[in-house]
């Protein structure tokens, strides 16, 4: 599963020059085809770094960057876990995705300009970011060096692609013959997702040419930005102005200045975060585009939730870059919001169905909760940018809560069907079908590929002054500090099912640094021991800081508190009041009716966990149920007489209806709708409510 | 306040003849102006009524009617609740709203056909029925006698309206110059609201023909009937199909039938909702608009609700008149998914913003409530109908709860600003203006202004054996038996503030009948005296049956059970699990944020009414606040650390923080948001949740 780009020791990666800013600027004239790794050139220290040496962000130079990502081929996830779902991804979702997007018409869309289909255009107008979002699932999969076959055919779809692009640079598939006209168009450009689509463009190109040295699609992004955005479009009264209907453009701009170094993309990511008034828009739809207005005049969040997670990126990108600080207080005030009144228990962020949006504070409903796979990609991807802007642990929890249950639950455990929706309780009488193969929406399932695709450049950062530990799962760091010192770091566990990871740090010669170990916050209890001997002051929720001198073989003991966790909400949460959920480690868990025993409805299942006898939990590992998890069961109570039976109001009479014990089954939250139309709950009522 | 229509004696309605039915069918070439209650006569026995007799529904001859409507002008509502209400309405909203229409173009619309104004077209396809339902409303105030001068801009209106009827019957604003090629289309049948248009046209003009006799636009409805739509549509193979898109025109077609005695009216209202396949609709098409299958074929209450309200007010006309069981039983199937799981405390119905729609069983959030005004009137109407058709009380109970709470919400108490949603719990910061003089979708003012003008028709009805009884307030109807025995019913009450109804019975003659007197579904403890004995067997929630020889000037001394109740939801409503709502009579009272103490937080407050002391009301009628309410006040709970400082999840801990009590103040809900933007709830938790 591992290419030869991985395989090298650890030395060769830091040897070679020239810094990616002495690259020229505007389109480049670097020759097709040709590998970039075998002339881009690292300097020592690292503050640049050759292509395929770019982490899943390229904060090599980031000014305002705190700690800064190390490649994905740098980690190997080797097995559990996270291994057994990417290799799902790399070997069924992205090769029968590829199948789907063929099969849907998607890439006949880029034929058909050509002469080369004849069949009409397909599906909706972000229809070409489907295919790019799938080339950045591809790219990061052959950064890893998983699956190298997947690049024969990518090639040839990127050929594909980049045929369709006009002098100008312009590149699209559905604003042509007819519709060429409407290109730009105020109200194109509110609605018809051409910049949305370049922006994952220039991600997938970026992923891909990190990956292979190919930078075929990438110079189709550029020509675009420079040959037709630039020369056409930006602030008064020279150009035109911008709207960005679907944030995204931002945060892709921002990843080619880094790629580039030509700072026109910086500063164009930054012209369409300010905003340009000359496209009236009316307050609701500054709302729902969460665009139209300088980024940091926003109080709180609101609108469509994927857009507002992504200008969230892109500011934070921003940021990074320039040190804005109107920007970091905008942020850390959006953030605040985000933790404190919009977030699911999963991760998940994006309360409302209506407009696929932000509710009010405090509105989490969990049956009609959107939570949209992509919103809460969304939300992890913003997080991997705080974190990188101040290595907070506080950032790093929510990404772990996110990765592990709202986006784990996007995608089936056999990686053929995804979900849109991600709510945190579901009656199937409704007949919603909630995984699905294909939407033609598809924005979804790509999205789930790249982000398991990219998981290992998520494991660790680095600091000046060492090493970060994000991410818990057996794999093999195989990198270097930023000094350039050679740095190999093995994790061996069972987590999230057992509490237990032995750590293996090896540098190339003993060095003193600082290994930061992510404690997460739900582990109350957790201990740390180096080369046996425990540590102090291990505090949940922070990077518990080792600093010493390492030494190759020495080894770090972890022990996290597994203990199940009864949690119940803020209680302006109306929809979680007299209700709690379950959490053990960081997986969410949840209620299937098929797991309960015959006959007791879930609508009628209590908790009791205020007696000592029924919060005990009995955990147990089913290696034979959905793929293999740990299974929690407690003694809840049921009504003896079903609640169905009653009618809508009553004359309020607290614990009128007989209750008796049963006991209750939980599975974690990720894995459910894997077996049967079931209904399903996340936040349980507790008795005496 | 009154007319002379009604001011007449009770002998005189009961003298005329020539039924109904004995009416050329077709387009009748009744003179214009002329009044036709000079003509028309009506039998004895009242099979048949005169137009101005005619209720709210002319159940007459209706074979499958257990009850039959009065006239509206046969009640006077004298003095309180409603008629200060009632007041408001003719006196301020219904000129006022004349005004907006014509502000805001709808009459424009119809003038620039025939080139009287050159103002574009305003407002959506579906503007016309604004100007009908407004119509049907000063039918009704003129049919109690109220303000009579509104008959002279009307008639003008009604005139402009008819002027664009073209030669074939059809008449709409929207579909004309370049739109009239669409005209019917399937796809405009589904979005483009011809024949909802034409149904609030039907209704408005027979409300309006029934008041003054005049009959211009009743003819120019038959004939958009007769010469449009009879005449090119209906059954395969000789007619083109309908669907329809907002269901409205099956019950106007069903009293078209009651009016005019011609059986294809009824007919084509009964193929209308059988459906037509050749008109091919998505499954999520026929959820939304309630239409495209069999209505028989229904199971549960589902998309948008007002288009199910009508769908099913239409089906229930189209049982009175045939008696076709397959439609009762699907009616009790769908009214049992009303009342046992979709329907709010305050009557109101549909749930969900996204599609207006109906929601799952039990589904019915609070702060997200849709609600919608037209839905909770569909509610009503609905329920007439289901009481003409059995004489159960439990649809009167519906009647009263969606009457006083979910639909007087929808008006402001002084008229002129309008609810479109109903929430049962509101939080002013994100900005929501709730109650606005102007909707461009301006379906809920106008429907809300002919409810009320029609209120007197629904005050009582008559059976074969008798008189129903089933709103209180002071009144004085002023009719006769079924077997023509004039009678007057004077009541006088304070209802619903204070619990006492003294009713005097005045028939023509003594004379043996049963006087069914309505025990509402709240009133625990009844007690009903007749000449001042106390009778036995009073029921709450059913009609209690005074069968005895009247007198003139018999007295009926009521007494209903005014204690305040706390009620709680079937545990399946997740949006009400841990809360209890307040009513007190009829009304379900609402917290307001400013009536609480200052520095207490609604999100905060707790109620304990499983403690006695804490469950105990203290009511006081204050004349001076929101035109005059019984206010509750009791002793509640705030924790004293406001949770709005806590994060969002916690380790479950019961009782963790602690509480003082605090004195908390009720106003009816109805009245809620008459003074300030302010938090509001329905649902108050309970400690200890």
């Amino acid at each position: 599963m591992r290419s030869e780009i991985s395989r090298r020791q650890f030395v060769s990666s830091a040897v070679s020059a020239t810094a990616v800013a002495s690259l020229p600027l505007g389109r480049l004239s670097w020759p097709a085809g040709e590998n970039a790794a075998s002339v881009f050139t690292v300097p020592m220290a690292s503050t640049s770094l050759e292509p395929k040496d770019q982490g899943v962000l390229n904060l090599a130079k980031t000014p305002h960057a705190k700690l800064r990502n190390i490649p994905v081929h740098a980690v190997t996830i080797t097995s559990g876990f996270w291994a057994a779902r990417r290799q799902t991804n790399v070997e069924k979702s992205i090769p029968s995705m590829e199948k789907l997007l063929e099969g849907n018409g998607r890439m006949n869309n880029f034929r058909r300009l050509v002469g080369k289909s004849d069949t009409p255009q397909h599906g909706p107008v972000f229809s070409d970011s489907d295919v790019y979002k799938w080339t950045e699932a591809v790219g990061f999969a052959l950064q890893s060096g998983d699956r190298p076959e997947l690049r024969g055919f990518t090639d040839k779809i990127i050929k594909e692609v980049v045929a369709v692009q006009e002098p100008s640079g312009y590149l699209n598939t559905y604003y042509v013959g007819d519709r060429a006209k409407d290109r730009m168009a105020p109200d194109v450009q509110r609605w018809g997702h051409e910049l949305y689509n370049i922006g994952h463009m220039l991600q997938g190109a970026i992923a891909y040419y990190r990956a292979t040295g190919d930078r075929t699609l990438l110079d189709a992004g550029i020509h675009f930005v420079d040959g037709y955005l630039l020369a056409n479009f930006g602030p008064a009264p020279d150009k035109k102005p911008i709207f960005s209907g679907h944030p995204e453009i931002e945060l892709a701009l921002v990843e080619l200045y880094r790629t580039t170094g030509d700072k026109r993309h910086l500063e164009l990511a930054g012209y369409i975060l300010q905003g340009d008034d000359r496209i009236k828009v009316p307050h609701r739809g500054i709302v729902y585009h969460f665009c139209g207005i300088p980024f940091t005049s926003r109080t709180h969040l609101e609108g469509h939730a994927v857009r507002a997670m992504y200008a969230c990126c892109g500011a934070t990108d921003y940021y990074l870059e320039t040190g804005d600080q109107t920007y970091w207080k905008t942020l850390n005030t959006l953030w605040d919001d985000l933790f404190n009144h919009q977030m699911y228990v999963t991760g998940g962020v994006g309360a409302r169905s209506d407009g696929e949006a932000f509710g009010d504070a405090y509105e989490l409903p969990n049956f009609t909760a959107y939570g949209e796979s992509c919103a809460a990609i969304g939300n992890m991807m913003w997080n991997w940018r705080m974190l990188a802007a101040t290595g907070d642990a506080k950032y790093a929890d929510v990404i772990e809560r996110a990765l592990y249950n709202g986006i784990n639950s996007g995608m089936s455990l056999d990686g053929t069907l995804y979900c849109y929706r991600n709510p945190l309780g579901f009656d199937p009488s409704g007949g919603d079908q909630i995984r699905n193969p294909w939407y033609d929406v598809t924005c979804c399932p790509p999205n789930l590929e790249r982000t398991f695709a990219s998981l290992p450049g998520y494991f660790y950062s680095t600091s000046a002054d060492g090493l970060y530990l994000h991410l818990y799962d057996n794999s093999v760091l195989d990198w270097h500090l930023e000094d350039g010192t050679g740095l190999k770091v093995q994790q061996k566990t069972n987590y999230p099912w057992k509490d237990a990871v032995d750590i293996t740090v090896t540098p190339e010669k003993p060095a003193e640094f600082t290994l930061y170990l992510r404690i997460p916050g739900w582990s109350d209890h957790s201990e740390v021991t180096v080369n046996g001997k425990a540590a102090a002051g291990v505090t949940a929720g922070q990077y518990f800081a080792l600093k010493r001198r390492w030494s190759p073989g020495d080894t770090i003991g972890v022990k996290f508190d597994l203990s199940t966790r009864v949690i119940e909400a803020n209680p302006r949460v109306v929809d979680d009041y007299g209700r709690v959920a379950v959490q053990r480690g960081p997986l969410v868990y949840c209620l299937e009716q098929l797991d309960q025993p015959q006959g007791v409805a879930l609508t009628d299942v209590r908790m009791d966990p205020s007696q000592k006898s029924s919060s005990q939990f009995h955990d147990e590992f089913r290696g034979d149920l959905l793929g293999g998890v740990v299974v929690l069961s407690c003694t809840g109570a049921v009504h003896e007489k079903s609640s169905s039976q009653a009618g809508l109001y009553f004359r309020y009479a607290p614990n009128a209806s007989k209750a008796r014990g049963v006991p209750l089954t939980f599975i974690p939250y990720y894995a459910w709708a894997n077996r049967a139309a079931t209904s399903m709950q996340v936040w349980t009522p507790v008795v005496n409510a």
